[in-house]
């Protein structure tokens, strides 16, 4: 036997924000804006939680992401986070800010509990208050129908969707030292996402023991690579929050920055945080198709990751990828105005999906390729473009969808 | 009578690229892509003229963007420009480079002009080559057709014109030391409309006499007020050109920069610009609406620019315009986004078209205004958005329209 033991590999595992030890979770119908649904969520954990989390950089910044920032800023430990899914609480003042004051009073008092450890969460109709009786009695179910099974982390993810078709959960572990250590999360989308910094709502819990340092990292660099890489529509929400909760309650050698179990730990991580991103990407608001981007060949990360994020935010190239129609002359374009610089008398270019794989272009300019055959592969609800740009050795890829009937449907008449 | 006469007004005039002394147009059916309608148009001066030009930032280059860029930066006398609105010409190589010097060498044998007095201008597919034979055969069909009224700067409008539908003309005369001076312009749009130092393929000529300076920085100091301030999709495009002609047949004393006359020229050469470039927007891809954005109250000329073209970009504010949904967090989240630093709760936001102004939002919240005021106000044909940052006395407007269905409709199956 070597000295140092052969890493176990990650195990990707079924559930969701419930998957870690020690974690509940809950829904609610508090009728706050839907009815004859559910629109309140809860994440619990039995001990308090070393958080990091990531924030919108819109500078206009809903009031719960106001709040979670100073709390997550001072280093306080957190134990629940309270989400409503009517009411985007954003462009309200100071009277909005107070909500997220007396959400947090209530919830101590309900789970007994500091309330310095309450975060909140919102997503919906920017501009309107929210109704604080409702709120209120909201958090009161919340606690009574806390559980620990996966279901109740379904339900939670489930309670959190606004215009979403389906709910979002990923969850995978790892062993360190012997003890597994579990991360799993939910997130939601599916409209106003273009994080910049982090994501629209995003909520992933580990048991790991892990150092505060090590768990920020993890989480900083992480979403640069995953939820700062997908779009749906551009707009870069008031509200977007991804928050890290970490208990502890796995019992492992505590996690240090740098060290082989934090590579382990980051690999888990970006599994979860890539999974939920591209569910959320794949159901954008209206969307038939995931459109992923890739840039191989790059002379720089930072190039790569311009390319392939202009490529899936391009409406042309959506548009393109709605009609199944291979019209790459939209790729190069949105690759030109992208504001990285790159030769596109050098690009070859790629589009792939499960019924196969062709390159269109060459050197910049066209192949002969067939055209039925390049319809097929952009019918599939998953396609892929590639630009191998010839400069290097660096790759990026992005997260998008097409964009269809279904998204003018959904947003000329989101309001009423 | 005091020393200085007083100047006289700008007159807007009717016609287009032909209501300027000397410059003639014609269009043709060369059968490039349409069937059954004009696809080439020719824009011609009797003189030689002084020529500036802006075009694409994007770092692919269609091949008349590159053949028009040498031509103007090398201060050659330009007399006629050839236009197809079949095949852009862009990632086609040497071969689409070709094009344009045949093109020229072409057009300059029928009009028994020099070659390096042939600009190039085209729009459509990118990626295809154009057909050589059929190019040619238009070219003499142009050269037979030319006229220098009215109409003729009509058809010239009409055969430049992809997805738009309607032309898009625009002219004005000042008069200057008792001789009278005209602009006179034609554009076309409307979808890969995100112009970026210059607009999709725009066409201003002039009778003027001015100095080269005087011509440049007026073309290249207005395009940042006008064209550059539209968005149809965000979709910077590859053939983005900007051509101004001017042949000095008013036979006026020089125009020199810095002069009360250059700025009586600039007022109506930003008459002409701006109202192509509104047309243009107006008239972009399954539009019904343009909208406008306007900031007021700002602190720098720089952020109330980025501000309101933030607001006309965002899918989420163009589809909530389609919608006649007075969604104002939307605007308010699109101004956050901008990458401009301004104070959320100090806006105020208005809306106003023909059908009445109402106020919607006070420091950054709601006001308890009425829904269906608002909804009578969106349903108009042209919509303003103005919102006050009240930091200080710059202002600027930016014009983009709608999205609806048909701009799905349209850009789904645009190739085929």
């Amino acid at each position: 036997m070597p000295v140092k033991e052969r890493m176990k590999e990650m195990e990707i595992i079924k559930g969701g924000v419930t998957a870690a030890k020690g974690f509940q979770a809950a829904a609610a119908a508090a009728g706050i804006k839907y009815e004859g649904r559910t629109d309140m969520a809860i994440v619990y954990s039995k001990k308090p939680c070393k958080t990091a989390g990531t924030f919108t950089s819109n500078v206009v910044k809903a009031a719960p992401v106001k709040w979670d920032r100073a709390k997550v800023e001072s280093g306080v430990k957190s134990q629940a986070v309270i989400i409503n899914s009517g009411i985007a609480n954003a462009c309200t003042g100071p009277e909005g800010y107070d909500v997220c004051r007396k959400t947090a009073k209530k919830a101590a008092e309900v789970l007994k509990i500091d309330k310095d450890a309450v975060l909140v969460g919102s997503t919906g109709v920017i501009g309107m208050q929210i109704p604080m009786e409702k709120l209120k009695a909201g958090i009161e179910k919340l606690a009574e129908n806390l559980g620990e099974d996966a279901e109740h982390g379904n339900q939670a993810a489930k309670a959190i969707m606004t215009t979403d078709t389906v709910e979002k959960e990923a969850a995978a572990c790892i062993e360190i030292g012997g003890k597994k250590v579990t991360i799993g999360g939910m997130a939601k989308g599916s409209g106003m996402i273009h994080p910049n910094m982090c994501t629209m709502l995003a909520f992933v819990t580990t048991d790991a023991v892990i150092s505060k340092k090590a768990l920020r990292r993890a989480l900083h660099s992480d979403v640069q690579d995953t939820f700062n890489m997908i779009s749906v529509d551009g707009d870069t929400s008031t509200n977007d929050t991804l928050l890290l909760l970490a208990n502890g309650m796995a019992g492992n050698e505590k996690i240090r920055y740098g060290t082989p179990e934090y590579e382990q730990f980051l690999e888990a991580l970006h599994y979860v945080n890539e999974t939920l991103a591209k569910k959320m990407a794949g159901d954008g608001e209206g969307a038939t198709a995931l459109f992923e981007a890739k840039i191989v060949g790059a002379g720089t990360k930072e190039q790569a990751k311009k390319l392939a994020k202009s490529i899936i935010c391009s409406n042309l190239t959506k548009t393109a990828v709605a009609g199944h129609d291979a019209n790459w002359g939209r790729i190069l374009c949105a690759m030109g105005y992208s504001g990285a610089k790159f030769d596109p008398e050098k690009v070859d270019l790629y589009l792939e999906s499960r019924a196969g794989k062709i390159k269109l272009v060459q050197d910049g300019t066209a192949l002969d390729y067939s055209e039925e055959k390049a319809t097929e592969i952009l019918s599939q609800p998953e396609v892929t473009a590639t630009a191998d740009i010839k400069e290097g050795t660096e790759k990026a890829a992005a997260w998008g969808c097409d964009l269809t009937h279904g998204y003018i449907d959904i947003n000329a008449d989101y309001r009423s």
